[in-house]
């Protein structure tokens, strides 16, 4: 389907480029003109005709939001075990319930976060969660790109698996691929980290993980290995080809130095951090250092919920607080890093901008709702005002599947309630 | 209009009570039943009738939000002055600016204010600004419930003008009162703040202020009187009929005894402190020592928006990270403070909670979206997953001035923006 977007204001998130007035077309997943206002004569003149025009009454279009950290199955266990510090509610609450979830489960619930992502403008998201290959499908099913990454640990799979998923997830669907990761340092020993920087080695693949998101987490790993998790996993060579961690709460210098020389993205997930007590990013440090942050939402039993207007605030917010100034990362910085630097850590260099030949992934921002009024600063709005409910519309690869409130992902909304809920009673 | 709506959950907030299904009836501007579901025929045999009938399709009817610290016609400099801390921000940018704002500017921005707030599912307003009757007379004619507060200060208005207004917009319509308060110690002097108490006394009248927002704010004090603000103002008698403080961010053991003694409100408004850097308010210690907490949005060009959705994630997320604890200031005490704390504060003991004979100040939660499924703890969900997009309906004393994404304020959105635009133009 070929779309024109006429009268919006654009952000395209290209380096230096400001909004302007114009439009822009999609053909097929692609964007295929961003620029100035076309009069219907200069239309007709290029033969140019589209299956639908749609006026943005100035609203904005910009690229849609990357969120860069999640456990999209999730959504089963939000507010199912609030009010507990991290490791508690990991080993009392989630473990034992998810070991009863199955494939069938994961693909469903994977599509309740997938609604609600849209609604909140996310058009790629890098999951870790179990059973890969049915999210891959469930993902794919609905329109929704994702970038899985292993979250292998010392119960499992093994390493075989591992190693046979990346290949298999890999160049299947457009839409989807796979990554290389573990669940984490404090679950999973030494032979396996080990093992898992081998496959990085023979694959020249990055490598992601919770990383330092509690002070716990750190002091448990200098206990046993006398390191960090960051300088203990550097020195196992698992970043020798990139990668990066998610949360980075609780980071030293050396650690700050790893992230810099092995080019590592710093996702932070302000959101969970905050319900969990975990601690604050020095998210202002990473930036300074010149350091590639991505923001994601974690999942939704920890958060509670996959909204990024919520994580872009608390972004700059806690950095404020936390530097005790507050000119400490500008919303631009934030929407850099739910844009640009989402893709970059996600490797989806093909739907970061909106320019010429990219991938679609575009959301419509209503800038005719209270919040957004008057306009001053729009790009600065949207980070310290915007929500959930300004999102108009949410595109990827060219298709619409979120507009005006409804869904096109194939499956209903109260088909999806009603099959978390039989979930929901066969295992709690 | 007389309106029945079934099929409901409903969360009363009154102390105790659990979220029930059944129905609640709206008769002019005050609910005449809230309880179990009742039949067509019990209806019939009773003689009961209704205008409209809403069936809520299970979603949740709670009472409206108290949004207890704001100052609504700040929303003409949302995103005007961004990243500056607030002693710079107020000085260079926002009084010059406000100098030349006309009442009428103040009534259309309020206005736009009232949008926001009934998207947010906020009920009534604690506001203070300037222009006080061009502000109540705005909030009359749109149908939102306001609760005034002097922002008195050396520089205006006048001893006889701040008794005049209190006299006459208290008792003036059913939906506006106005408090005593100035607007904080920094920008009053000594005489006047004497004369302030005196006033409140004479009248037994609650006062309010802005109350250690900053640590610099509490050292000029200091230096000045030898004693914080707090303690400072109470020795001038000032809070000898209650009354309490916006923002709190910085108190001492002593600050929190006077709040103690003298039963007075702490407003938290953690968006604000945060994006201005101002600090986190020891809400914990508050609860703990039994001091009433009520919660504000502040002005949209601090914060930048009036979500109390927002606001409900801050302060117990900050309270979590503050104390270093997860299970630190449970989503119920903040619903709590959101709407109850909120009413005591702003002396609405009249729109507090759902029950028989109350103002019908109530909103419907959609739990059929997706950030709302599958449903564990509803309430516990309305503080950690909550938006502004959950907001499906927001009725003010019995009527509906809200419903799914439309306003019925006696004037349109667009007219609204068009005329804080042309304020812009104006002013700037």
């Amino acid at each position: 389907m070929n779309i024109r977007f006429k009268n919006a204001r654009i952000l395209t998130m290209v380096e230096g480029q400001e909004i302007f007035e114009g439009e822009l077309w999609v053909e097929g997943s692609r964007i295929t003109y961003v620029g100035s206002a076309m009069s219907d004569e200069e239309l007709s003149k290029m033969g140019k005709s589209f299956d639908r025009t749609i006026d943005c009454d100035e609203n904005l279009l910009m690229p849609g939001f990357k969120d860069a950290h999640t456990h999209s199955g999730m959504t089963l266990m939000r507010t199912y075990a609030d009010n507990l510090p991290l490791q508690e509610w990991l080993e009392t609450k989630i473990f034992p319930l998810e070991a009863k979830m199955t494939p069938d489960d994961c693909a469903l619930l994977t599509k309740l976060a997938i609604l609600e992502y849209l609604t909140s403008g996310i058009t790629a998201i890098m999951d870790m969660y179990l059973a890969p290959e049915a999210i891959a499908t469930a993902c794919e099913e609905c329109g929704m790109r994702v970038v899985q990454v292993s979250g292998i640990n010392k119960f499992g799979p093994s390493l075989e698996v591992f190693e046979e998923r990346y290949l298999k997830l890999n160049g299947k669907h457009p839409l989807s691929s796979y990554m290389m990761g573990f669940h984490a340092e404090y679950t999973c020993d030494r032979e396996l980290l080990e093992k898992l920087s081998d496959l990085a080695h023979k694959y020249k693949a990055p490598m992601f993980t919770h990383n330092s998101e509690t002070a716990r987490e750190v002091a448990e790993c200098k206990e046993r290995y006398g390191m960090t998790p960051t300088v203990f996993l550097d020195s196992l060579g698992m970043f020798d080809y990139g990668g990066g961690g998610y949360h980075c709460c609780h980071m030293s210098d050396d650690d700050f130095k790893v992230f810099k020389k092995r080019s590592l993205t710093a996702v932070t997930n302000p959101g969970s951090n905050t319900k969990l007590a975990s601690g604050i990013a020095s998210v202002k440090r990473f930036l300074d250092e010149g350091i590639n942050v991505a923001i994601g939402t974690d999942g939704p039993s920890s958060n509670n919920c996959l909204d990024m207007f919520r994580e872009m605030f608390l972004v700059t917010g806690l950095a404020k607080l936390k530097e005790n100034d507050a000119t400490a990362v500008s919303a631009a910085d934030v929407l850099k890093m739910a844009t640009v630097g989402g893709s970059k850590a996600m490797g989806l260099d093909d739907s970061d901008v909106l320019a010429e030949g990219k991938e679609a992934d575009i959301i419509m921002i209503d800038l005719n709702q209270p919040n957004m009024q008057p306009i001053n600063n729009i790009a600065d709005n949207i980070v310290y005002s915007g929500s959930k409910q300004n999102v108009k519309m949410t595109m990827i690869a060219g298709s619409i599947l979120y507009e005006d409130g409804k869904f096109d992902i194939g499956i209903t909304p109260a088909e999806i309630y009603k099959g978390a809920k039989s979930i929901q009673t066969r295992l709690f």
